[in-house]
């Protein structure tokens, strides 16, 4: 049985900021399996940061996608076919499946979800590669404790929220930085953060100074260039810095330079980061007490869903603008 | 009994480079000692990038000095008069006592030296600051591993050299960066350095690749600017960048940005720093082990002794300028 697979391929590394014409859409049949092999079909495809340091040439912590492959992404769907012994016809898996309909996949790395309990696109957000960042560069990068200040940029992001409510379930008054006022109250009302900051509307380094006059001990730092900066000047003695990924760096073609990096020397603090993909081994860990914290309500958790493969390019852009609201899903 | 005190004060915080005018030469009769004083003759006094920190205004890991006051320096010398219990006339101390003849002295962290088996003027040196800052920048911060690559810059330096030395001893393959074929023949033939990369003459970047073709797994930086930059490009996984100072940086108005920090995250590393103040509760680990090896000559240390306080200011633009050889100081 032949299927029709509909697939976005990277037309040509960005220079800058994101285009529609950086992918090209394809459609082909698709192949016989051969042994070893399981096709898939997406039901959902994850849209994270990530994407835009994976479409520049070149290895950084893993290998960049070459033009003319189909663009690298996580999705979770159902196996259609099987010939690997591993996996059977209908289960429900997750792994890099890439922007497309079918994916054949050598099983490597898939993973079996139980989409009976939780909603399957939760393995691609709370349950998934954001929901592990945040749970192990939070409780193992940055190492918090009862009564410590922790300060997180893109904090209404899927990351983001999930730290500053991980920090608060560890008894740390959370600052976060967001844009606009919608986020802002989002955070403060629905996540509980102790206090915020609208990077649109407000003076960043004035605002950290008058919510945490003792200073950061944790900053996790989810957009790198002038707010990292800017937190660096605001460390408490001890303080750990949480690389998390760069949003505001991957689109600039000349990256912007950390100006205050001594001010980690000064304070006795550490600048560290994060590659989830180190974590992996140890998800259940995650998965375990994220699972617990959403179902005791502890947690909140939120999507964004855009419906049909064609919307990927222009999704993927309000992911860099900061338009999403919730985690960023592809629903096919 | 009053002496005539020769003494430099701040006249003024330097903007940039240091100029002589930055300095005023005073002469004053020492005041009579209060209960808990000592009175301190200055024998040698140390100078040390760290110097031009202190000249700034505001505190970074320590205060400022503020214009009008006696220049801040490490020296070694000797209990003229005391008036406190814990110290006895002729003992030889070292501690911040200041471009100046005599020291008037509180005995708050003023340490008593042995200087019948070594020479009074290392404990400014290799049994002093730079002694502690190698010791434990490297060993505690780094923690270098046998078979491991150390790259340190400065490394003709007082600092550099022994962690050069040191790293050697615990099994590590040391790299190290300094200006002028001089320095650099030094470095490799009577410090048994593996290689070494003249930054005045070859392109560090390449140099790096070439000696390091696997990764940097110890940066040991005391320089900052662009060959901290460039180091960051070649770190291996799980590095750790040590810094330690940033001599290059300390004359500039504006600093200049560490552009490659996203290397540490890929890298899985670790950028931290080190104020050696800290570890002064654990100098005699320290000291034990660099008498040591300097007495099994495991480890050579040369001085570059400068006559007469009237030459501070132009011996520590000599220092900012990299053109001493060896633990620079002042005898008086």
């Amino acid at each position: 049985m032949a299927l029709l697979n509909k697939k976005f391929i990277l037309a040509r590394h960005p220079v800058g900021i994101i285009a529609q014409e950086d992918f090209t859409m394809q459609q082909e049949p698709t192949r016989k399996l051969k042994y070893g092999e399981v096709l898939v079909q997406n039901q959902y495809i994850s849209l994270d940061p990530a994407m835009r340091g994976w479409m520049n040439s070149g290895t950084t912590y893993v290998k960049g996608v070459e033009i003319g492959e189909v663009m690298r992404a996580f999705g979770v769907g159902t196996i259609l076919e099987t010939r690997n012994p591993n996996f059977k016809k209908g289960e429900t898996v997750e792994g890099i499946t890439g922007v497309q309909y079918f994916a054949i996949h050598d099983g490597h790395g898939l993973v079996k979800v139980d989409a009976s309990f939780v909603p399957l696109s939760w393995y691609l957000g709370i349950l998934g590669m954001p929901g592990l960042t945040a749970y192990f560069g939070l409780l193992d990068k940055g190492r918090p404790m009862d009564g410590e200040t922790v300060l997180v940029s893109a904090a209404a992001g899927m990351v983001g929220s999930l730290v500053g409510q991980i920090a608060k379930l560890k008894g740390c008054k959370v600052i976060g930085i967001a844009g606009g006022k919608e986020k802002c109250d989002y955070l403060k009302t629905e996540l509980g953060f102790d206090a915020v900051i609208d990077y649109k509307n407000e003076i960043v380094s004035t605002k950290i100074k008058e919510y945490a006059p003792s200073g950061i001990h944790i900053y996790f730092d989810n957009v790198g260039g002038e707010i990292l900066d800017t937190a660096l000047l605001n460390l408490a003695i001890g303080a750990r810095v949480v690389i998390c990924g760069a949003i505001s760096q991957y689109n600039n073609t000349s990256f912007i330079g950390l100006k205050n990096y001594m001010k980690i020397v000064t304070a006795r603090g550490t600048l560290t980061g994060l590659i989830v993909f180190d974590y992996f081994s140890r998800a259940a860990e995650a998965f375990n007490d994220l699972n617990l914290w959403v179902k005791e309500g502890k947690i909140k958790y939120r999507e964004h869903i855009v419906e049909g493969i064609e919307k990927f390019p222009e999704t993927l852009q309000m992911l860099f603008a900061g338009k999403n609201n919730g985690k960023l899903l592809l629903k096919l």
